[in-house]
C-alpha cells in the first residue's frame, strides 16, 4: 500500500478517531500573555482569515500540504490540516494578560503593524477581547510599565491567581481545552539556579519568592499545572529549566520553545546549511538588525538584549560545526547587532554581510538584506504553534516537543540531545512526526523518500541499482 | 548493528574489494573539452593541492563528512571519500580540447582567475597540458573562434577522431579508466528534433552532417562510444536527447548533466524551499548577474543567453509548485537579466530582489547579492563530479545518474519523472546514493533519519511515541 | 549694503511691483497633456496641500529657503516663495488632457500611488477635473490605446483644437495666465528631420501630417501659440527642435525640458561629481531599475525604452569628462536597464553597482538601492516647474530657460553651449537666476559666496589673504 | 582678459616668483607621526609614482584640473599643479615616528593594504626609511603597546626631542622645507580644559606632565615650534584648542584637520546635500561600518570610538539643517556603527540606510554599500594636503586654513563660523583658495560661474536678462 492511500486511511481514521473522541469537537481557548505586536496581530489575523476577510499566509497548518510518495504522481498532495486533526479557526477563542488595559483592538492599533482600514470591519469582535491582569515584574523588563497588573504576595500566590484565570476563561467561553502561547516582552538574562533545578526547589522558591523566578516561568507554572499546553514566543528562560521539564512531563502537558525563529535567523538557517552542504567555508558573518517598534525599545535595555543575542549567536556553529570543519568554520567571526531604529515601526531591516572562500581559498561574500515585518512573520507561527500544541496534547504527548524546533530561533533539546538548527532538517522532524501522529507508517518505499521532499516534484524518483 | 558500525564495515569492504579488483588502483584520465576559466582552474587548483599548495575548498568529495547516525553521538563522522571508493588525486592525469593553442598554463593566465603569484609554482606541470585539436562549429558558438581546430568530412569522422583521441590519451599516460567533463562554451539553443529521437536516426545524422548536431553532442557521442562517463557542465542539449541516453544504456556507460550550478542559481535553489517550507508567497522574484568573462562574452550572443536564460528559469516553479499552490505563486514574475559587463572579469556579481508576502498579504523583500568567482565556484564541481562518475562507473551504474542533480541547474530526470532543485533535497539523494554505493544499508534507526542530516548535530534526536 | 538687506528691499520691490501690475494676482491654469500617475499625484497632492491635508514635500518652491550671505549670521533665510513673486496654491486651477475618460479620481485612484485612505476627502475636488479630448497617435506610443482622443483631418486642426482648449479652459476658470506640463507618455524616439528645422518647415508638416510630428510636438506648439510657457516632463522630443526654439523666442514664450530628474539619474547626478571631484576612476557603472507602473508598461515598448535609455545615458559622460581625464575615466563602462516588473507599481527601485578605483589603481565598489515612488519624486517638480514658468514668463523671460536644468534627465543647452548634469552646480544656476529675477544684485562679498551654499551654516567664511 | 588667459600669466607669475625665491626648489621632508597603514600607503604609493609605477589616483593635486571660464571653451583646462606651485614628487623625502620599530617595507607588508608584488620593486627604498622613536602615553591608545619610543621627564622635553628630530632630519636630508602629518593612532576622547586655553596655560602644563596633554598635542606643539606646517589626519583633539590655535598664528605656520574624510562620511558629504537640495525629509540614517585592520581594533576601545563617533555624528546636522527646515529634518534618527571585523582587513565596508519621505509624505529608502579599502582613499589626501600645507606656508599663510576643509571629516572652523561639511561646497572654498594663492582674479565674468564647476561642461552658460 503506498503512502498515499495510507494517508487517505489515515483521514478515515483521523476522522472516526476524532469523532469518537470528540476531542477536536469542542471549541479551543489560545491564550496568550503579552497582547502586543504579535499577540494582536496573530489574534485579529486569525479573526479576519475566518471571516474570509484576509489570507493565513505563512501558516503550515493553513495553507501547507503533505508531503505524498509517488503511487499517484499526479495526484494533489492533501492539505496538512485534512489529514492531521487539527482544530478549525472557528474553534478559537482567543484571550490573554497584558499589562496595559487596552483591548484589543487599541493595542493591534497601537502596534501599527496592520492598518486601520484592515482592523476597521474587526473592531467590534477586538475591542470585546480585554486583557486579564498580568503577572508582572519590573526586574525582568526595565524599559516599559503599565497599570493592569495583579497584586500578590507570594510567587506561588500569583501562579494561583493565573490557574484562576485560566480556568474562568475556560468556563465562561465554553472551552473543552485550552492552549498558552507567551507573547509577552523578552526579559533579562536569567542563568540557570539551584531554584530552577527541581519542581520542589522551584515551588519552594515561589512560594518564597525568589529573585531568579520571572514572570515568564510563572506563567509556564500556571498553564502546565492547568493541564494547559505552553508555548514560549521569547527567548525568556522558562521551560529549558530542569524543574519545569520535570513538571510537564508529571503533569502529563506538552511544550516547546523558545523564540519565534522569523526574520534574519530564519534566512539564516536557510542559507547557512546550503553554504555548509557546499563546503564553503565562512571568514565572518556579520549582522545588524534595525527595528523600532515596543520589542526594539525592551531590547535596548541590555539585560534584555543579552537574552536575545544568547539566542541569536548559538545558531551557527551547530550547523556549520566547526569542531568537524576547523579549515571551513575554525576562524569564523560571527556578529549580530540589533539597533533599535524608530522609523521603522515593526518594519524590521536585516542587513548580513557574509565573507566566505572557496576553491583555493578565494574571498567571496554573499549580502543579505530582509526587509521583512516583524509582527507579520510571527502571527502565523503563533497560530501553528497553537494548533500543533494542541494535537499533540490531543495525541497524548507530553514535555518537550523537540518536532516543533522548526519555529524557534532557540529549539529546546532534550538532555544529552544536539539541537537541530538548518530549516530544512527542522522542516523532516516536522513532517516525521506528523506522519506518526496522523498514523501514516514512517517507512518509505523509496531509497531517497521523496514523500518527504514538500516542495518538489513528488512524482517518483529512481535509483540505479 | 549502528549505522557507524556499518560504515566501518564498508570502508573495510571497500578496501578489500578495491585492493582485489585494482580498479582505485590505477591512472584516472580526466579529460575536458573545453580548457577555459573552468576547465584550467580545476586543473590548476587540484595540482595545487595534491602539492599542499592550496585547499580544495568547495569539493565535497575532498572534505566533505558521511553524515552518521546516532550510535556514537561523539564520534567524528567519516569523510565521504574515506567511505566510498574515490580516486585519489595523485591519481589524476588531466588533459583536454579547445580551439585555441594556449597550454593549460597560458590558458590559466589568460582566464584572470588565479593569481599569477599562485600559478608560479604550478608553471611547468601546467605548461605540459596543451589541448588536442577541437571538434568546434562556429555555427553553435557565434562570438570566439580559434585556430587549434579538427579538420572533417562528416561529424561521424569528427567522432571517431575523438575516440581515437581519447585511447591515445590513456595509453600514453597509462590511464585504466577516464571520465569526461565538457567545460567547453554555451553553444546556441537547440530543439529536440528527429535526428535526436533514436541513436540510429543519430548515427544517420552523424554521417549526413546534420544540422542540428552540436560539437556538443559529438564529444558526449565519442566519449560514450569509448565506454567514458560523460559530465556536462554546460547547458549545451547533449545527453537530454533520447538518442544519447539510448547510447549510454546500451554501452553501459554513466552520465549526468547539465549546467553547473554554483551563482545565482545555487543562491535560489538554497532560498526558494526554505520561503516555500513557510509558506510565504513570492509575487516576483528579480534576478540580474553581471559578468564579464569569455562566458560573459559569449552569452552576449541571444542564441548562446537563450539555452542559459531556459537553463535559469526553470528552476523556482519546480520549487514553488503554483500548481498546487496558487494563492501563494500563481501570481510570480520571474525575470532573468545576464549582462556582459567587462570591468568584472570572472568576479561575476548577481543581485536578487524577492517580493514576498505574508500573513494576510502584508509585503516584504529579500535582496541577496553575492559577488562571486564564477570559476572559483565552478572548479570544485568538476572534481567532485569526475570523482563521482568514475565512481558509479565503477561500480556498475549506467545510464542518467540524478543522484547527481545536486551539481546541475538543469538536473537531467528520468522520462515521467520530476527534477529535483531544491539543494537539501539534492543533498538527500546524493548522500542516500552514497551509502548504497558504500554499501551501507539505507534504512535508519530513528524516525527522522539524524543520518542525513549532515550539517546538525549528530547526536541521537528523540521521538516521543 | 549685504545681501539680506537686498533682499529684504527685493522682497519689498517684489510686493510693490506686483500689486503694481497685478501679475500674481490672479488665477493660474495649470494644464496637464497626460492625467496619469504623475499628473493625478500631482493634482491630489496639490490640492490637499492647500487644505492642509499634507505636505508638498519635495518642492523647492515651497519649502526651499534662498541662501544669504553673511550679514546676520543667525537671521533665518526666507523662504524662496517669500523672496521671488510666486503664485499662490490657492490661485492654481488644474486642467488636463487624457486619452482615457476617468476623472482625476477615478485616474488618482488606478495610478496607486496615493492611498484610498488620503484620497478620500479629495473625492468630489478631483471628480470635477476631467480630461479634455487627447491629441493621439499610436505611432508614437504602441502600448496603450484610448477613446477620450479628438479626431482631427490634419495636424495643424489638432494644434487649433488645443488652442481653444486652453483658451475656453482660461475663459471659463477666471484665469489670467497659464502654463502646460507635459505628463503624458514617453513617446517611440524621434530623429531630428528637415520639418524639425524651422517654424516655417514645421506648419508646412502639419498642414500635411508629416510622420516626424508627435503629439508632444502639437501640444507644445499649441501652448506657445496661445502665449502658454511649455515644460516637458518626459524624454519625448519637442522643444529641442529649432523650429519650436525658434517659435518660442518668437512669441516671447519661455518652456524647459526634457525628462523630470527623479529617481536613479537623480542619485548620479548626486554621486558623480562627489567621485570625479576626488579624483575617484570608474571603470563600470552599472544600473538596472524594475517598476510596475503604466510608464514601466509604455517603455517595455524597444521604440519609447530608446527615448529613455538615450536620456539616461548621457548623464555620465558630461560628468566624468573621459575627454579631459582618459585615465580615470576612458574605460567607464556604463549599461542602462528599465525592466517592466508588475509587482512594484509606482513603487520604482533602482540598483546601482559602480566599480571605482583609487591610489595605485586598486578597485573599490559602491553599490546604492533606491525604493523610490516614481510619482511621488516627479509630483514636487511639477509644482515647481509650473510656478516657476510662471515667474519666467512674468519677468519676460522667453525661449529656453538652461536655469531649469535643475529639474531634468536631458536638460536642454542653447545652441553650441554644454549641458551642466551635476546636481549641485545646477542648484547654483537656479540660485543665481532667483537671485536675478528677484532683483537682488548677484555680485557676493565674499571669495567662496557663503550666500549660495544654501545647506551649510550661512555664517561668515574666512579667507587668508 | 579672460580667465584662462589670466590664468596663464598667473603660471608664468608663479614659475618667475619661484625661481626667484627658489621656495619650490628644494627638498621638501614630509614627517608622519605614525607609519601604519596610511602612512606607509602614502609612502609606498608616492615612491611608486615618482618611478612610473602606479598612478596617484585620488590625488586632486597630482590629477585635478583647475576650473576655468568660458573664453576658451574648447581649451583643456590646465592642472591644478601646473597653476599653482606644488612640490614635485621629486622633491620629497620622507620620514616619521612610530612605537614600533618596523621599517617602512615591514610596516607595509604588515598593514596589508598593498600587494607584495606591488611592494617588492620598492622595498630597498622603503626598507631605508625606519622610524624615529615616538612620543607614546598608553593612557591615550589602550589597544596596543610597542618598544619604539622615547623615555621624557616632562612633556616639555619630549616635545623638544621632537623639535630635535625635525631638524636633524631636515639637515640629514637637504631639506629646505617640511611638513607634518599626524597618520598615528586615534587617541581617546579629551575634553577641552584649562591647559589648552592658552599657549602659556599649555606650556605651564607640558613643563608639569599635565594628563590632558595627548602626544598627537605634543607632535603639533613641536611641529609648530619648528616652523612647521602641522595636519592632523586623526579625530584626536590638537589643533582644536585655543592654546595650539595661538601658537600657530603666533609663529606664522599654517596648520588644517581633522580626521580624513575617507569612507561612509565622504558619501554622507556628497548624498545628503542633494537630498536636502530636493527638499526631501529623512526620518532616520542609519550606518553601520566593518572593519578589521589596526585602527579598527584600536577603535575597539570605548574611549578612542567616543572620538571617532563625535567626529562621525555632527556632519549630517550641519548640512540639514533641523533648525531651519524642522518639518523636514526635526526627527531624523541618526545612528553610527563601527564594528572591528577582522575578516575584512584593510577593506572597510560601510553599510548605510536612509529612511526619506517626499510628496505628502510618503516614505522611500536609499541604501548605500561603500567597499572601500580605507588606506586607499586616506593615502592621496596626505599627499595633497602635505602638498598644500607647504604651498599656504609658502605663500604666507597661518594658522586655520579652513578651505582645506575638503578633506576633512571634522573640518576645524574659525571661532565664531560655522563648519561646512557639504563637498561640493567645500571644493568650491577650495578652488576659490587655490586661485588666490595662484594670483588669478577671483571675480568671474557670468552669472553662474562656470569656472567654478569644474565636472560641467566648461564652455559657457547663457542666461537671459
Ligand atoms: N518576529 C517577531 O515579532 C518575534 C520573533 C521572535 C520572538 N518575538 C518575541 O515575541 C515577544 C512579543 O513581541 P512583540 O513584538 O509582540 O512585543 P510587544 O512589546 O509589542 O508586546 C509584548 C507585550 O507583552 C506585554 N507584557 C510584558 N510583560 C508582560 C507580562 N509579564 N505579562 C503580560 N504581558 C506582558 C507588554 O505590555 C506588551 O504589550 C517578544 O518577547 C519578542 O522578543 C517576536
Ligand atoms: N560558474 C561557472 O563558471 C559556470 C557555471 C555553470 C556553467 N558554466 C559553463 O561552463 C562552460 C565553461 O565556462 P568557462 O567560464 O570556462 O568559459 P570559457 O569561455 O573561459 O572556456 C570555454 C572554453 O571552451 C573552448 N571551446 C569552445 N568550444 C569548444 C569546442 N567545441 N571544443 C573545445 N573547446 C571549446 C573555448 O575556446 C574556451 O577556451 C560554459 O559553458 C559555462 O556556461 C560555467
Ligand atoms: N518619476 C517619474 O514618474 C517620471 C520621471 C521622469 C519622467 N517621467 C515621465 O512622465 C510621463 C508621465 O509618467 P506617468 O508615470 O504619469 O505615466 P502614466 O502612464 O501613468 O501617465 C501618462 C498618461 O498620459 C496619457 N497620454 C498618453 N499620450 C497622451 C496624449 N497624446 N495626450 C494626452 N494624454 C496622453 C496616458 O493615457 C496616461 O494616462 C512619462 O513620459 C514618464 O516617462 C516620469
Ligand atoms: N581611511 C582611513 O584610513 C582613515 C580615515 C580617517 C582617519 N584615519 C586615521 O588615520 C590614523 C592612522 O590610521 P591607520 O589606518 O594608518 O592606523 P594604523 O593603526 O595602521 O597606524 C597608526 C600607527 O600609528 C602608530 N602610533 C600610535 N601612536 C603613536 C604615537 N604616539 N607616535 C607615533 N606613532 C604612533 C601606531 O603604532 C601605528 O603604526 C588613525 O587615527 C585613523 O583613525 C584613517
Ligand atoms: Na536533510
Ligand atoms: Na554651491
Amino acid at each position: 500500500m503506498g503512502i498515499n492511500a495510507r494517508l487517505e486511511r489515515s483521514i478515515v481514521n483521523r476522522q472516526a478517531d476524532y469523532s469518537t473522541n470528540g476531542k477536536t469537537g469542542g471549541k479551543l481557548a489560545v491564550l496568550l500573555p503579552g497582547l502586543g505586536a504579535v499577540g494582536t496581530t496573530f489574534i485579529a489575523g486569525a479573526i479576519a482569515a475566518r471571516r474570509g476577510l484576509g489570507a493565513p499566509i505563512g501558516s503550515l497548518t493553513q495553507l501547507g500540504r503533505m508531503p505524498v510518495s509517488a503511487d499517484a504522481p499526479d495526484a494533489m498532495p492533501p492539505r496538512i490540516k485534512d489529514v492531521v486533526g487539527l482544530a478549525e479557526l472557528d474553534d478559537l477563542v482567543f484571550g490573554g494578560w497584558d499589562i496595559f488595559e487596552d483591548n484589543c483592538y487599541e493595542a493591534a492599533c497601537n502596534a501599527g503593524v496592520l492598518t486601520r482600514d484592515f482592523l476597521a470591519p474587526l473592531q467590534e469582535e477586538l475591542e470585546a477581547i480585554r486583557p486579564m491582569k498580568a503577572v508582572f515584574d519590573p526586574a525582568f523588563v526595565r524599559n516599559i510599565t503599565g497599570p493592569n497588573v495583579k497584586k500578590y504576595k507570594t510567587k506561588m500566590d500569583a501562579a494561583e491567581a493565573l490557574v484562576a484565570d485560566i480556568e474562568r476563561f475556560m468556563a465562561q467561553n465554553g472551552c473543552a481545552r485550552a492552549v498558552g502561547v507567551w507573547c509577552g516582552s523578552t526579559e533579562v538574562f536569567v542563568d540557570v539556579e539551584p531554584v530552577h533545578a527541581s519542581l520542589k526547589a522551584f515551588e519552594a522558591g515561589l512560594r518564597g519568592n525568589d529573585d531568579a523566578i520571572s514572570p515568564t516561568m510563572i506563567y509556564a507554572y500556571a498553564h502546565i499545572k492547568a493541564g494547559v499546553p505552553f508555548i514560549n514566543s521569547a527567548p525568556n528562560r522558562a521551560l529549558n529549566t530542569p524543574a519545569l521539564v520535570e513538571m510537564a512531563e508529571q503533569y502529563g502537558v506538552p511544550f516547546a520553545g523558545h523564540d519565534l525563529k522569523t526574520g534574519q535567523t530564519l534566512m539564516k538557517t536557510i542559507l547557512a546549511p546550503g553554504i555548509a552542504s557546499r563546503q564553503l567555508g565562512v571568514s565572518g558573518w556579520y549582522s545588524t538588525n534595525i527595528l523600532g517598534n515596543r520589542d526594539g525599545l525592551v531590547l535596548d535595555d541590555p539585560g534584555s538584549f543579552k537574552t536575545k543575542e544568547e539566542s541569536k549567536l548559538s545558531v551557527l556553529d551547530s550547523i556549520f560545526r566547526p569542531d568537524q570543519n576547523p579549515q571551513l568554520y575554525g576562524d569564523m567571526h560571527h556578529k549580530v547587532r540589533i539597533d533599535y531604529y524608530p522609523p521603522r515601526g515593526d518594519a524590521k531591516e536585516g542587513w548580513d554581510n557574509i565573507d566566505i572562500f572557496g576553491w583555493m581559498g578565494y574571498p567571496m561574500q554573499i549580502k543579505v538584506n530582509f526587509l521583512c515585518r516583524d509582527s507579520i512573520l510571527a502571527a502565523p507561527l503563533v497560530l501553528d504553534l497553537a494548533l500543533l500544541a494542541d494535537l499533540a496534547q490531543r495525541k497524548g504527548q507530553s514535555g518537550n516537543q523537540t518536532w516543533l524546533s522548526y519555529y524557534f530561533k532557540s529549539p529546546q533539546a532534550d538532555p544529552g540531545e544536539g539541537v537541530v538548527h538548518a530549516l530544512m532538517a527542522q522542516e523532516r522532524m516536522l513532517f516525521t512526526q506528523l506522519r506518526i501522529l496522523a498514523d501514516a507508517d514512517v517507512s518509505v518505499d523509496h531509497p531517497w523518500d521523496p514523500a518527504i521532499l514538500p516542495n518538489t516534484d513528488s512524482r517518483e524518483l529512481r535509483s540505479d541499482r
